[in-house]
């Protein structure tokens, strides 16, 4: 395994950095330390099921079979899912493949293009069944859902299906499909065993938003020529750091606490800013990690509390040019999380300037890993004259290890701020009245009472409408 | 002109339906239009700029001209900008454009494949040089700056101008960059003349984030075969709706009134959630033209206010999988403005259930559109039974006007929303520093100073690094 590492740098949220108004003193640290060490102990005693994950043998030798028969022997590969089924694929594919893997026949090094799909918009599904319909040979779907009973889940696979027996036939049809689903029952499962499908395993007690590191997140992955065992060798890597009890040594314990106490302390909104955009999309992961965890009325003894930090997506240095004039001048409401490279294996040069601009000389012959880097220090240097918080998460370089551990990191770092907020951070009760109210609408029967409720009361009212 | 229309519903932020200590009274809105009607006479008699924009005749007949030029003579069109130059032109392309617009021959219509570089990211950058690199004679370079010193755009323009100059030779390569700059002035402007570049122009008085329905935002689009005439026609249509003084008749006022009352009780963080994905670059959009016009920390006066509501961005569905049970259980600290499309113009129907699966039937046989709308619905419910304040903006449906509409639509709420926070909308003074410390960082010696500053601050002090 490759020696990268990724490390937390906290000393810009400190008192010293950015003075004791907005800043965390010595002592307000250690108590947090005495809070948060007794839960990292709980949390290692009773490890939750996703801990195990990146020490499953069975998964990832299961994922690789599947990968082998698929990868060479198809040009698209489609993942139907939607949040923990699709976040943390999407993650994985903008992190580790290059940017034109799509468009490019060269850079996709024998893999299929990939596209995950997230959504029931009819438009871009119009589009793509458009592009697809006369590849379909070519193309092999991904369904991943647990219950199989996810409505957008559900509905694409229907369209999938259908298309692919009209076209193909069923027999052919069902070389095509592989479910990611459970292991016994549900849906999916009844479906995936009747027509005859290949199957991979979501386990058991791991939750959508915890789920990357099983098959639902490693099968695109692997397909996409992405080295999963590095990603576990980095996320086994990191639970022995994350593991420990020393808390000034468990950057999982200091993030936990230092975003805990932030929110506590009027600041509610934690920013996770990468300067590099092949992590942009770990940050919309990491928003679902944050906010469904977090986001909870009820603490564990059943008090009602309304918690939840609101996670937000910036990507340096576009959203230096849309968000920083906020994030410096507004209300000092927030917690900044940088995303740093050091190396970023490979680089580009910046030509000479025109002879008519030599104000732009100091540009010429530099490289833009310089220049990226350069604006990173400055903008966090500008928003500590202004007294914001930062934290930032330093990566080596950014390969399967790094990013292995990163996720291993925030999933940790999430149970023990669900530890310190005293929610629990496994559970998303508040996803059902959506799912039942979309039942009721789309007017199955067993819900109709629920839709002679809701139908009047969403009735559009002219009188508001301008 | 189409007679399709954009409306904003407000029904849902009243106290008549999520009760008196979230929602908004009558009285309380009336109070607010006695405030607002004043404000939006004053904007009505000194217009800003960008106002005028869609009644300018030159720029539309000077962007179709190049764009004619373009369309037809090349392959791949590259826009070479960042904030104002960059997002205004992706959201039009998501909006307008199919979703497989640059991977499928055949939706392009006849127009090259669009990429907008927003950042200097260099495994991004090398991804893309790789692959253009045999394809230059076929591209067309539209870079973006009114001065020509944006760092990004400049670094992003001396790698190209130095690629095109060694492979195609400087006569050859200066048909390939088109300059969208200021029109007498600026480092830009110097070297496009110097070089003989085609060039167009970025108008005086009006704030990038302002820019997009003038040759900054028209050329790609017009180049891609969007109907720059109609975005035009919307935005003067709502022109005429927005200078309304009837408080109840104007949506910029009620919209502008609405947020400015939510964040002054406890609401600070406005997400907007389109229900189309074609939309969800407009909330890009939107983000950047909030945050950086009323995150300020000086009101008009001088006075500290430190003031700016948080824009996030998500999106009908992805994101009820990822922030819905934050949105409904979590503090009640926001305000939602959904996007809603009545006619997609296209749809598909999903297919049967299997036979072993009859809990899927109610999926079967139904329109996409359905499904979708549905789930808009059962959310925007599921949030009002937590007392969550919920605006709508309803499309009939997504084309040249509505669009102009909705662009101008929130550029005027914006201006009403900075009177109403008796904040300057127009300035961002906080981006300043942030460039000054890159400039220092990248060793210009004008800022050798500052350099010396920063340097011994931003160094790793590895106590803190876990």
């Amino acid at each position: 395994m490759s020696d990268a590492w990724i490390k937390l740098y906290y000393k810009n949220v400190m008192a010293d950095v950015i003075g004791a108004e907005h800043g965390i003193s010595n002592s307000v640290l250690d108590d947090l330390a005495d809070k948060t060490v007794p839960l990292i102990g709980e949390l290692n005693e009773g490890r939750a099921a996703y801990r195990e994950l990146p020490y499953n043998e069975d998964y990832p030798s299961a994922v690789k079979a599947v990968a082998g028969d698929v990868r060479g022997a198809c040009e698209n590969f489609v993942v139907l899912g939607i949040g923990g089924s699709a976040l943390g694929n999407i993650a994985l594919q903008t992190a580790l493949n290059p940017y034109m893997y799509n468009l490019d026949e060269g850079q996709r090094y024998g893999g299929p293009r990939l596209f995950v799909f997230d959504n029931v918009d009819p438009v871009q599904a119009a589009s793509f069944l458009d592009w697809i319909g006369d590849k379909l040979e070519n193309t092999v779907f991904n369904v991943i859902s647990k219950s199989g009973r996810t409505a957008e889940t559900a509905a694409q696979f229907l369209v999938i299906r259908e298309l692919l027996e009209k076209r193909l036939g069923a027999e052919k049809a069902k070389r095509q499909i592989i479910a990611t689903t459970d292991a016994n029952e549900g849906t999916m499962r009844k479906i995936a065993d009747d027509a005859g499908y290949r199957t991979l395993v979501v386990p058991d007690g791991v939750g959508g938003r915890f789920s990357v590191l099983s098959p639902v997140g490693l099968l695109s992955a692997a397909v996409c020529g992405i080295d999963i065992d590095g990603l576990l060798a980095g996320a086994r890597a990191m639970d022995k750091v994350v593991s420990s009890t020393d808390f000034y040594a468990n950057p999982a314990g200091l993030n936990a606490a230092i975003n805990f106490h932030y929110y506590n302390v009027g600041k509610p909104i934690s920013v996770m800013m990468p300067y590099a955009y092949g992590l942009k999309d770990l940050s919309d992961w990491y928003r679902q990690l944050w906010a469904e965890s977090l986001g909870k009325t009820k603490d564990v003894s059943g008090k009602d509390v309304f918690v939840g930090p609101t996670p937000v997506k910036a990507l340096g240095t576009t959203d230096q040019h849309s968000q920083v004039q906020l994030y410096r001048e507004g209300p000092n409401d927030k917690l900044f999380t940088f995303l740093q490279v050091k190396d970023f294996g490979c680089d580009v040069e910046i030509g000479p300037a025109p002879d008519c601009a030599p104000e732009l000389g100091y540009l010429a012959g530099t490289k833009m890993s310089k220049l990226l880097n350069s604006e990173k220090l400055a903008t966090e240097y500008a928003l500590l004259k202004d007294k914001r918080p930062c934290l930032s998460v330093m990566f080596d370089k950014v390969c399967g290890e790094t990013i292995g551990q990163f996720i291993y990191l925030y999933e940790v770092t999430t149970s023990i701020a669900g530890r310190l907020f005293a929610i629990n951070a496994y559970d998303q009760p508040a996803v059902e009245l959506g799912k039942e109210a979309t039942f009721a609408l789309m007017g199955r029967e067993d819900f109709k009472e629920m839709a002679e409720e809701i139908t009047p009361k969403m009735q559009i009212d002219e009188k508001f409408l301008v």
